[in-house]
């Protein structure tokens, strides 16, 4: 039986992606196989993403002309961060370019306030929270909570721990307003909540309303900054599982999410989860997923956004443990390869091309295996070494 | 413990690809997340590698000049093919560019007379061949192994079925000889092997002398062009099975190979394996590791032609079975994915931004699993799907 003839291979849809960092650069990874063509626009030039695409240009994703540019002839365009300007994916999508995720989705990734209103219309279980004006506010939001210390963020704009206080009293709560000032952007009060330890639930989810869960990992935070990513979390209560990937499931498809979509929850003490933040675009706790699941999490984003079926989320093995790799005191990072090749012919290491600046993500590393002990040594030995200190190994 | 300072990133080594074909855009596709710097040597605009390499040039590999330009600045070179002229491979070296493999193990891939005659040196089992030199000389040959037919093949510049010719007759031999008179090229007979199947040992080989050695794999080829490869071989004797990774991990040594070796071999129906031909580059009969085994080939051929470390080369699951996509009358393979993607979410699909021509190798899918006949047809017919013809499902 032959198949009816199909357009020509000239017409594969171009897919674009504003902003050159390392999320850019593992979609482009995963284009290579799907033959997928990319557009790109970095903020800068050799920035992460652009030494691997090709079809690069460099522009301000604030500037409405420049999105307009870099998107015309594409189908889709989608993101490696969530900081283009609301309206300017407003203007876009109303010029006929599919924005994935779109302008009413991603404005409860960019916008903390819609986004715990949003929840709370959904009977979404969040920490207790209220919009505050001055520290007299956080003094009341502290007393209808059980006391300080509250957490304080930024409504717009944080991002690894940055527009993030822990306050013990009203007066310290001085500086996140003195922040929130400057930035013209609203603070939020939250509970700070008693957690055992932070989640993460992943989907992907296309426009037509396929959806593909990935196991719940457990996530470890280190001054703000995600370390390492265990998949999946080690004994998670099944009924808990269930709960994470159902609100991550309810909240993709309500809030019409196209692409990764990323609940991180705490897991509280007395058993519940609450749902800390969301991220709508591959994520760092799915990054286990490029070597870990039979469809990483790229490839699904690439998918999901230009609306083919989704591919299966499961782990291929029992234990999969990613540690990231922060930038040191070591300099070229392609010198740890000798060691950290020869001491684990099984590891997999992502290194993102990026100047290593202290504290920065450079690259992460990930082991999988049967033993989760023996994955975790692994995972977290090599990452040590790429930061040139064994000491945080034993963390 | 911190760790001695290391140079600067900035120095990460350039690795240049002569050619621009599948092979060096799956280089490109493994040398992401390794954070590999690359360079590239195309034959044309826009072919396969140059879609997914930044720094890429066009010009002619058989330029001495050509080569020195694309090579300057870059500690080592690797290919996509065979051609480059061993010459210029000897001024490269000379000049202090690693060539990798370098052309004392090269011209015994490109040339058949020098493998044949080595391969007799090392007592390495092959079909018995010899040089003809006229239609008179291939009736003494086969007189010699016992009759008609014999295999003709040109000592250079054969690949994927072409340079080959099956003769029942001295007569039929004219036509081989009329091709090397006009290419200035010898001819090779070789007795036609009564063989079970065709098989392929895969090595990879650093300067260093480390060496990784594939499960050995069933190839099923068509017409000369490699469709179908099971791994591990169904069934194959565990001491043949050795015996075969044993005869590529000898060459690899004995030739100086760095990079990928693939050994292709015939499985006698008397129960030997005797070596049919060398390639050395990453090879069809590999491309099931991608998704198969812990490390891929082309992970394993980036980091042994930069002597780092080698990869972990055992499978990720019982059977894995790569069917290769060939050109039909098909146009736009994107408009595959839809169902091929839906009937199949475990399903791996490579396409290799080629324009669709009858018979040309234009991507491959991956299935792995536990029981190889459900593999097996999830990959034939996602391969037939692509190629719009149904029927050669179940071939």
């Amino acid at each position: 039986m032959t198949l009816p003839a199909r357009d020509h291979h000239d017409a594969t849809p171009v897919l674009a992606i504003i902003g050159g960092g390392q999320l850019a650069r593992m979609m482009a990874q995963y284009a290579v196989p799907l033959g997928l063509p990319l557009r790109l626009l970095a903020e800068a030039p050799g920035v992460s993403a652009a030494q691997v695409i090709v079809d690069s240009e460099v522009g301000d994703y604030r500037d409405l002309d420049t999105l307009r540019k870099v998107t015309d002839g594409c189908a889709v365009v989608t993101f490696d961060h969530e900081h283009v300007p609301t309206e300017h994916l407003v203007a876009l999508t109303e010029a006929g370019v599919a924005c994935r995720p779109g302008p009413g989705a991603l404005v409860h990734a960019q916008d903390k306030r819609v986004m715990r209103a949003r929840l709370d219309e959904l009977d979404v279980p969040s920490p207790r929270h209220a919009l505050v004006a001055d520290p007299a506010a956080v003094e009341a939001f502290a007393e209808r909570v059980g006391g300080f210390p509250v957490v304080l963020k930024t409504t717009r704009g944080g991002y690894d721990g940055k527009g993030v206080w822990v306050v013990g009293s009203a007066a310290e709560a001085e500086d996140a307003f003195a922040v929130a000032a400057s930035t013209n952007v609203s603070i939020l009060a939250e509970e700070k909540v008693d957690f055992r330890r932070e989640l993460s639930a992943l989907v992907a989810r296309s426009p037509s309303g396929q959806a593909a869960a990935y196991p719940v990992v457990e996530s470890v935070q280190v001054d703000g900054i995600c370390k390492e990513v265990v998949a999946p979390a080690p004994d998670l209560a099944e009924d808990l599982a269930v709960e994470a990937q159902q609100i991550a499931l309810k909240v993709a498809g309500a809030l019409d999410v196209t692409g990764i979509l990323a609940v991180e929850l705490f897991e509280t003490t007395d058993g519940r989860v609450l749902v800390n933040e969301l991220a709508m675009r591959p994520h760092n706790t799915g990054h286990w997923s490029m070597d870990g699941a039979v469809t990483g999490q790229f490839e699904n984003h690439l998918r999901a956004v230009l609306d083919l079926p989704l591919g299966s989320p499961d782990a291929r093995q029992p234990w999969t443990v990613m540690v990231n790799i922060l930038g040191g005191d070591v300099g070229r990072l392609y010198d740890g390869y000798p060691h950290v090749f020869a001491r684990d012919p099984r590891l997999k290491v992502h290194l993102y091309g990026k100047d290593v600046k202290p504290g920065r993500k450079v690259g992460h590393v990930t082991a999988y295996g049967d033993d989760l002990d023996d994955v975790r040594e692994r995972a977290r030995h090599a990452a040590a070494w790429f930061q040139g200190d064994l000491g945080m190994e034993s963390e």
